[in-house]
């Protein structure tokens, strides 16, 4: 049996700190896992940048309410449960994601917690194991599953190399040139076909 | 995180087989989890009643495709799937599967895979791994993901009883009274209550 892991932010709906760097203004913000490879290093980043600009949780919650997911995301999407299974294994976060997956709706998600204090500043967060992207394919593999990945960053990799087949969608050509033998695709149409020949 | 690990027969639709059996009045075939723990013996018994019987799979598809979830069961899940993380684990098959998600607003689940001859004759089956659902309830934890479980039979006992917080759903007198430390409700209401109080 497959399942299909799937990034979130940059292949089904657009970079969520990237918006919220827009809404701001704050030019910092617009570093995203695409540039910077340290999820760690990025996050303390991110929320140095909050706390110093006075920035809330519920004020990133305003932003992600007015986001939509990227053209076509939905259907492809659609499409795909129609198909197979999919589990969308993302490092963003559960107080982020509800209102993309209502538009998108409602597939499962895998992602990690952010820590917000009574006032609602984020005072940190918590990932939901190591290198969360290859232990959750390990782990579906050891259910019995069969994975096939894709995604646009450096941190979905490790996934896609580690499953049976792997894509990458709207990456970096930092990327594809590191990782010549990953197939890279543009349109969902593409994508949806490779995830079909795949199955 | 949470993810809510869902039986599916009997909780979120009818027995599939009791369906089939109703519909071809094949007395055996009414033989469910419920009654047989061992899932080896009871597939085995089922297979070879198609047999003899002359049904192939596009036979039990036809009395699928004619099925609905239980009343008040996609409402549940839509509820669940807004507040949480939902994955269906169930020792159904894909090939019988889907009809059903659908009508169920294409839920994640993760299941088992008939073996089916070139004629359409069932002629096996091959389960994703052992003990699929305590296996899967593991796997998810391994992920760094926290489980609440419900179903109503024996093969769903081990993964209530590994999850965090763990519920029959319209189970027999005779698995409340083997495991009488398990909550037993009959109401998707009473369910929705526990699992919300468990998150």
């Amino acid at each position: 049996m497959n399942v299909v892991c799937l990034d979130l932010e940059g292949v089904l709906v657009p970079e969520i700190w990237i918006a919220f760097a827009e809404a701001t203004e704050i030019e910092g913000l617009k570093r995203t896992t695409r540039d910077e490879p340290d999820y760690d290093k990025l996050m303390g980043y991110r929320l140095k940048l909050l706390r110093e600009h006075g920035y809330k949780l519920a004020d990133i919650q305003a932003v992600i309410e007015k986001m939509d997911p990227m053209p076509g995301a939905k259907a492809f999407l659609d499409e795909l449960r129609a198909m197979t299974q999919v589990i969308i294994i993302s490092d963003t976060f559960s107080q982020f994601a509800k209102p993309l997956m209502a538009k998108l709706g409602w597939p499962t998600i895998f992602c990690n917690e952010l820590i917000v204090a009574e006032d609602g500043e984020v005072t940190g967060f918590q990932m939901r194991c190591e290198e969360t992207k290859l232990t959750t394919v390990r782990a579906l593999h050891e259910a019995g599953l069969e994975t096939i990945a894709s995604g646009d960053s450096y941190n979905d990799v490790q996934m896609i190399l580690h499953s049976k087949a792997g894509f990458f969608f709207r990456t970096t050509d930092a990327l594809k040139q590191e990782y010549p033998d990953v197939p890279a695709y543009e349109e969902y149409a593409e994508l949806l076909e490779a995830i079909k020949c795949a199955l």
